[in-house]
């Protein structure tokens, strides 16, 4: 592996088009030596099996995507986003990563109230962290951006994020710095910086921003180098507060899931390479 | 007019299906005594013109929309802008409006600055500012959804346009308080206290925010109360900083501008009393 490469991580949702030995092959062809893996393909294949998977193939899996959710107001739905939490938990332990992305969840049916949503997700993880923290594994909140703040994620800033990790021991709770979501964020610097000091990034990602955005604007992201954000710029305030961890690559685009997916592998680390090292 | 109706203004573009002409006959028919009118349809009708047709029908035109565009790089490009906003600070006073709302611009091709096209902004306000001051128009930078940041404003949050905004007198750059822009931001109650104490708030506009948003995502805006946003939250916080100018609705929404202009007009002002008194 070349040492600049050192510290990418591929995101498996980048190239869902392969089966996870074919992102192993892949991974060890293009010299990357670490990936993050999603629930569902990691189940169907085996929580254990795909752990054994990545371990022989000399790979670490710097995290799994992804729990959270949490934003129910019906007990019913909240006690089941609690138990598939702990099961998520339970799985990131047992395919050897010592990370769980958060995606914190939207505001329920008819509500208007992103306060009160923003709540009720700590108060779960006041329940989840400790269950996490006593398996080996962090929680990750990863702040999404604002356009996702009604149906997906109220947490909408690295603040808001850290808002709620700093209400838990930093080996329990932490966030996600994904250059997606923040890039627009003025605030950033600063909120890297107490991120970092208290140590709580968890997993650093990076997709580009590209426009125009498709139609419901999840699978809108780009290859890196082909929009406007400043990895470099990002990762130089990462790097300063002694950050040393992976930095994961996790684009959802249309167009790459086309493609052959060793080959956006390689073209992942290239560009990785070109724009953010 | 009912005097609950009295404060609000129908945004022309919520209604683009209609002439300058149906526009005013449809807000007298509603009880709507305010308009927020666009430069192109203004220009087209002609602008003392317009200006009269409104005052004829009792109307108040409380904005015109918009200058901006601001942040480019090229010398000839940048003196184009500069031109074209004081010609929009011409057709505001010339239409009988004191306010400009201010689009403020993207990245330009290639450019990853976001930190730089901001101060660009600001030295082309230095030029703006005491040309509008002098034309007795407020110039009001609104700020867009981080979702429009690289192609259409850099300036996302009320913080980041105050900031602007500060640097130049109140009775000359003001800002826009935009419920669909700025709904998702746990900063918005702190920041329109900022610009209230300050008298810069020189436009309210609502909005719902819907989603699956639309490919593209400028026309993906809902009718009030479709949605996410809490208009009476944000009115309250607006109201106590002693605002008590108009609020206006502009909606952009490809379904309201199919059908019959006055009906949408009367369902606005319904909407209105419904979801924001």
């Amino acid at each position: 592996m070349s040492p600049e490469l050192s510290r990418l991580s591929v995101n498996q949702e980048t190239v869902r088009q392969l089966s996870l030995p074919e992102l192993a092959e892949s991974c060890a062809k293009a010299g990357v030596g670490q990936v993050g893996l999603w629930r569902a393909p990691v189940q169907e294949y085996g929580i254990e099996r795909a752990g054994k998977l990545m371990k022989d193939a000399g790979l670490t899996v710097t995290s799994l995507c992804r729990g959270g959710f949490l934003t129910a107001t019906d007990p019913a739905e909240r006690a089941r986003a609690l138990e598939d939490n702990r099961a998520a938990v339970d799985e990131a332990a047992g395919v050897g990563t010592d990370t769980l992305v958060l995606v914190s969840g939207g505001l329920p049916p008819g509500d208007k109230d992103l306060y009160g949503a923003r709540e009720r997700i700590a108060d779960a993880l006041a329940e989840l962290a400790p269950y996490a923290g006593e398996r080996g594994v962090r929680l990750a909140i990863e702040p999404l951006h604002p356009m996702f703040a009604s149906d997906r994620c109220v947490v909408s800033t690295l603040s808001q994020a850290l808002d709620l990790a700093e209400r838990f021991p930093a080996e329990q709770v932490g966030v996600v710095v994904d250059a997606y979501h923040i890039w627009w964020d003025d605030q950033v610097p600063a909120q890297i910086a107490r991120a970092g000091a208290g140590g709580r990034i968890h997993s650093f990602q990076l997709a580009d921003w590209i426009t125009p955005l498709p139609a419901g604007v999840l699978v809108g992201r780009g290859q890196l180098g082909d929009g406007s954000v400043d990895f470099r710029f990002l990762r130089r305030h990462v790097e300063a507060t002694g950050f040393d961890g992976p930095i994961e690559v996790e684009i959802f685009n249309e167009d790459l899931w086309a493609r052959d997916g060793a080959e956006v592998v390689a073209e992942v680390a290239a560009r990785y390479l070109e724009h953010a090292c």
